[in-house]
């Protein structure tokens, strides 16, 4: 089973710069990640764009609508920042379909020692593998539709959203 | 959905006795992490064993498989050293029905900075929250029922066997 | 031989904020470091602040040296920001006779798997114990007298000085 | 200041091989933890043996003493296991004269997260920085001269003898 892999930065990819104790992009951590997880599913990994979920356009979201719709592959995991997660499932949800689309991220960056980005990637992937299609957010260890998902800023984790959203 | 995580041991909670240079088992990790991972998965960790699957017996299989039954969950996470897996997953199909397990395990012990337990964890439990009732092998981010996998020592990784298993 | 270990903060102790994203100081992992790395030197560890040395005052300055001072140990470990080490060292160096203070800190916050971290410490724990009496910093395995160091904040090392320093 | 880094083996350099669970020597991790340790010290890594002390003999005794006498560098390290850190220490200062020597290693492998292998190495490369001449062991934060040292195998510690010892 193929799985595309799509990177737009997030937490997941954070790093930290030494000389100016700055946390910034470099490049992606996916790769490395999944050949120290002994991976053997078969992925294509594309880096779409690095940044912060906080300082995702609508332009950066069609960009990653445009990716899902392009690619081959019916199974796509989405590395994304946790922040605005939520609403980039939503836009996907209401341009893409036929595709079984895992959006995922982490608490703490990968190179600080996350152990939740390494869970979640693990996670995503075998959520991708045998969900249906449909837009789905995978963290925590868990998945959640689209419209029913919000993250908890004051606990920092994902959950059902009180009421169910409206595709946009 | 609530899901039994049964540690039996395995290179995943193996720890480094730097007294002697052995490795050896102390306690398992899973919880620990499952902490690391914020995962929001309902689990009751229940460790059986703490063995390494070499020295497994069917008595020790008897226990897992009286575990699974006994359970009140109906998805179970049975983390398992590799070596053995595949007997102990057939061995579990032919006297457990009606329930969902995963085997998983991990290359590198997760004290030794594995990167593969915290990823197989997150797989495991993703599996087991969505495949149907049967016994499963989930490692290097795939899955495979029980009649149809096995460990290629050579590469380290588990795949489809060439002929599949007939039920113990 | 007894040794004070007095904690300044610095990036040496930052951590990573997940609910927000930013570095922020919770408490001192010295004495973690000093257990994990097995130490069995004498040390009596003591967080005076927790600061990035930018921000540090001359007040902050006064009440590190004060504890200098009133130590009854005669060899002093201070962890402290790189930025603002050399400031520290010279302000020590003007204040505090008969002792022998090392600064040292760190490039990469330990929580963040640094490695500077612990090879500092260890560098620094053992140039206090042979050092004669004065002020000094230990960063990248080496010693600079307090007038002869300088952050190369280009690099993120220390080098000597171009020319020595004169006491504030 | 030059220092030669002569690497031996030992625990430091232990790596796990997860084909068959058990520990072996690969290559020596010391230029890596040099470079993460930000090190800036003039250092010649040389690679003797890669040999668990238990079965050093008196020849790689004689290969080791070899190699510290034809150094051009009048002060060495020696990463060496610590099971007989101690005769390699007694055998070196019968046979080498004129030299600062600082015998290090680890309880427990760098590869597995450990922190005292770090923190050892920069200890040891600031007490060769700084001793006379003479042979010593770096363990624990502390130097001992070669005749005032025993692995306390039950605290897996290094300790003064109850008894110096006489040169072999």
């Amino acid at each position: 089973m193929n799985i595309a892999v799509f990177v737009t930065g997030g937490t997941f990819d954070k790093e930290y710069n030494e000389l100016n104790g700055e946390l910034f992009f470099q490049k992606t951590h996916v790769p490395e990640m999944l050949k120290l997880a002994r991976s053997r599913v078969a992925t294509r990994v594309k880096t779409l764009m690095m940044k912060d979920s906080l300082v995702m356009t609508d332009a950066d979201r069609a960009k990653i609508a445009r990716a899902c719709m392009q690619a081959k592959e019916k199974r796509i995991v989405v590395t994304h920042g946790t922040d605005t997660m939520e609403l980039t499932a939503r836009y996907l949800a209401s341009r893409v379909t036929g595709k079984t689309i895992v959006l995922t991220g982490a608490m703490v960056p990968y190179k600080f020692g996350s152990s939740d980005g390494l869970f979640n990637l693990g996670s995503a992937l075998s959520f991708a593998e045998l969900l249906p299609a449909g837009v789905y957010v995978a963290m925590n260890g868990r998945h959640f539709a689209w419209d029913n998902v919000t993250k908890n800023r004051k606990l920092g984790i994902f959950e059902e959203r009180k009421a169910p959203r409206k595709a946009r």
